[in-house]
């Protein structure tokens, strides 16, 4: 872990201090991800069942998970976990109903009604990775904000192993969120399937979910065609910051960046403190409890990236944060809520001893797709609100029109859009032939 | 305007009944707005300057627009022009304000508190368009909601005249929603420079706002690189569909199909009913109107692409109008409410006659920067929460680890993330061992 003392830089070597690694879309990515796409639209179902074998070494006969496969999937569950899965179900759903928007309206003038009114995706897609192990929590965390939301059609793609199966526990989470279809697909042609159709996948409005390279470049291209699909965001490496103070425990520091660290080579893990004494405490204790786990090997090298960073004051801590805008913001400090306020940017944040970013990973009931990279700056993490669009609705009465008409028209004018003009003067003349 | 009966189309002239242009983002504009964007990026100001030479026809002094500016603006304009701008900005700040998300909070579990936070994302870039007349509008539907959010730093970029001028409209409305600064630029250059910044233009998080087909596609470019900006939605040509029986003034429906078409001559206008006799007379009627307009050679062009398509029911009617989605949708029906629950996509909707779309355009209090191109289906319109981001943050009691922490560490050993089950359990361990 490098150790960095914030105030003895210059402002390019704080840039350098907070770079992520350079996510450069390097053409040969772009070019296959572009290739695959093309292949998925023009063979559609063929063209699946080829990629699927290369890529994901397994021969599927039907692309569409069976009913009597759930059912074995649920009979081979561990009855606890079961229990768990429904559990954080539960609470996902609690958090994310009580989070909804509501529908609203107001009179901007006298007989002038306008308001918002909500409106499912009709279909969406969703993406649950299945790389180094399986993740029913991220099935959770997609399929259950999908059916709070109302969505006609929700359908899960995540590759099969080799046998040709989906993991269990990814498919007795989707169908526990009442996902409609779920396709034994990964990488670029599982997103180039449900941006596009296939006789066997449906075409969705809107794309949801992480992915590794591939995934993220197929999402970014099929956005950025205007007869593809929308998607949650943009996505890169998952990310933590930690602010501790003096009187952190070191132990808990330390688990909450390794639990980071695990997920994979290019996490970012970055630890704020104004006691050099914490950092040293923490720093042991990385190295201690590293040693012990099953996936030290990944973690020690996204700890090799890493970054112990003394800083002047939990303000100047805030101020550093803001400035990285991390994925996951643990403030292991004494007051928790006191540095709250100052956040300016961060996907969730943690607040005091007994929050570790697990329980936001799975069970506390927030959303765990969040946004990495920097693009806290601009994007929240998926919500309900995420599969839902804002329509807005007006309503003029007669002597609506008569009050704000004349300020239309007065704007159409400086516009010089006559027709815009005459569609409110025509009425309003109307309106006096009716006295 | 092209007479189409919906029940005598198969499948395929369906689609063709509703298809729009296409946009195919042609190599020659995309390499055309990447050099521009490396340009910018390379030389900074001075590539400004000679863009905005070479395209807007003027030599820029100061790029920014200075104080002196806004105020002999403020000076010229008719005040009735002002008043009409100050009673908008009002009815905008009134929806947008009561439109906007609240924070929450709710405990998931006993001692596990879950909230939603707000945050203004803290550098906003808004582009208003100068093409053939000045937008006003568009800069207090850009600049309201920022100023509501509490946006750090509010950038707007416009072209200016030859004569090195912006628009004096266009600087009131900026100056009265708090812009803090405004750019004389426009075209790819503009985003260009907002997205990735120079020593004169701030380095912005989010551009919003529409613009031609190189803003758009500059747009496009700038929101899928990492280190550039995200956009508030995609762009194409504006659009309106309109829904009305046999009991509509077709005055005022051609009124408002007409106020579309005036845009642009890749304008999209659509017409809907199940009455005959009201297709007929719609079309009588714009011919009529179309010939009294100062812009009636772009609303010819228009015209030419729309669509008047005989429906067997107002219910049907509905269906087609979700299939195509369109950015405006006015019900000119006698009850417009008992459609309005099946509408499923649309951007913003208008009921009744006596509300024309140009309220909506100018002052009803809605936003009208909304998506276009079908897009509808999976974005929404510019709000307060197109400037926020949605924290989540949750904090955990001792008694609130001891209850979910179980759950989580179940979930976390059948992903295998060792580290993640190990953060909750020696937190767990630390508990037992203080009873
Ligand atoms: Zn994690
Ligand atoms: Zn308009």
């Amino acid at each position: 872990m490098k150790r960095i003392d914030w105030n003895a830089l210059d402002e390019q070597g704080r840039s350098e201090a907070l770079a992520r690694p350079v996510q450069s879309r390097a053409s040969e990515l772009r070019e296959g991800v572009s290739r695959i796409i093309t292949e998925v639209r023009v063979r559609g179902d063929a063209a699946l069942r080829e990629l699927s074998a290369k890529y994901d070494r397994c021969a599927l006969a039907a692309l569409e998970v069976a009913d009597d496969e759930f059912t074995a999937a649920e009979a081979s569950l561990d009855p606890a976990l079961k229990t768990a899965i429904r559990e954080a179900a539960g609470r996902i759903e609690t958090f994310h109903r009580a989070a909804a928007l509501q529908p609203v309206g107001v009179d901007t003038a006298p007989g002038v009604r306008v308001e918002c009114v909500l409106r499912p995706i009709q279909r969406v897609g969703l993406y649950v990775p299945a790389g180094s192990a399986p993740l029913p929590s991220t099935a959770l965390m997609l399929g259950v904000p999908a059916r709070i939301a109302g969505c006609r059609e929700v359908v899960l793609c995540s590759p099969a192993r080799a046998d040709g199966r989906c993991d269990a526990a990814v498919l007795y989470a989707a169908r526990l969120t009442g996902v409609h279809k779920v396709f034994k697909l990964g990488g670029a042609q599982a997103i180039a399937a449900m941006a596009y159709g296939t006789a066997s996948v449906p075409k969705c409005d809107k794309l949801f979910g992480p992915g590794n390279a591939w995934v993220t470049e197929a999402k970014l291209q099929v956005s950025s065609e205007p007869d593809g699909a929308a998607i949650d965001m943009p996505a890169g490496p998952s990310e933590v910051l930690v602010i501790a103070d003096v009187a952190a425990n070191p132990a808990f520091v330390a688990a909450d960046l390794l639990s980071q660290a695990e997920h994979g080579p290019d996490s970012q893990v970055i630890l704020l403190s104004d006691s050099a004494a914490l950092l040293d405490r923490v720093e042991h204790e990385v190295e201690r409890q590293c040693a012990e786990l099953p996936r030290a090997e990944i973690a020690r090298q996204a700890l090799a990236q890493s970054r112990l960073i003394a800083v002047a004051s939990l303000a100047q801590a805030v101020e550093v944060s803001n400035r990285y805008a991390p994925e996951h913001l643990i403030l292991q400090v004494t007051v928790p809520r006191r540095l709250l306020e100052g956040i300016a940017c961060a996907g969730s944040v943690f607040l005091g001893a007994w929050t570790p970013e697990s329980v936001g990973d799975y069970c506390s009931g927030s959303n765990h797709v969040l946004p990495t990279y920097g693009h806290a700056r601009s994007y929240s993490g998926v919500s309900v609100a995420s599969y839902q669009k804002q329509i807005t609705v007006q309503e003029l009465s007669a002597d609506g029109l008569r009050g704000i008409g004349p300020c239309a028209a007065t704007l159409a004018a400086a516009e010089q859009l006559e027709a815009h003009r005459r569609a409110v003067t025509l009425r309003l003349a109307e309106l006096e032939s009716m006295i």
